[in-house]
């Protein structure tokens, strides 16, 4: 504990992926006092077409 | 806010996710009075072997 | 399937949450063709202090 | 109800997958007393690319 | 990782979480092979009033 | 997006709240080069008796 879903696009690269949860985690224990091991991280990874925001798909969007 | 997720079964075509988009945050809308653009839904689809009801695979099941 | 889950604030009447899952229900079903009985639908409210855009509370907005 | 979201490593085969909900649902029914048809299970796979603990991904332990 | 989110009714006694998570941690110990300490276990607890199947609110069923 | 879960167990102040929801929003944008104001996340607080590891609750360790 504490345990994060990240939701966000896919497309990312495996260098930003590992900046993201160094991050991530490092914003989480300084804000809340947990040790770093305690910090699990899921990035849940979407396709524009499986998002939508005031009923239109992302992938719709600027069309 | 609010935001949605949506599991499903893959297959559908864009067009199905468009209206399923659309009718949900109308629906949301309606009956919560919140505007469209504060509803964000994120569609988490899934296959079959992924999916079990009664501890038996969605994929397994009418074999 | 398919399985909806809907975060929003809490404070909604009974009745507004009838509405919510009656409508969304329809919304589903008839985007998707899936039987209403099929469609499971969790309501995850939260307090204003549990939510946050841009990295502000939405307890501290408009303060 | 229950609804159970499992998220495991990608590339468990069909069987495993199929032991893996029939036991969970079996120990769901002894534990709190509820039909198996209505424990409903989503396995939601991940990459190790996609995986963090203490601010590192699954992915880079161990190199 | 397995991480298991369980959404299921309030209500249950102490002695059936512990029985609860101890039955599931086992269960997915057997089948995919994993050691007891990489399960964690969220148990996510809704009243009646936040669950409906087919539309209907399961507070409201069977009225 | 991106949308964030953070799992946690209860008892935090507000401005822990606070300090986590900023720190986190910082730690995105700069890793995945996103505008704050696209970053949502929600807060998911939970009880000691509801998460275990191992098959055991974290209210039960250290007894």
């Amino acid at each position: 504990m504490p345990i994060v879903n990240v939701h966000l696009f896919e497309g990312r690269t495996l260098e930003q992926k590992r900046r993201l949860v160094d991050e991530v985690t490092k914003a989480i224990c300084n804000s809340i006092e947990v040790p770093a091991d305690a910090v699990r991280i899921i990035l849940m990874e979407m396709e524009r077409t499986d998002f939508a925001v005031g009923g239109v798909l992302a992938s719709d969007k600027n069309k």
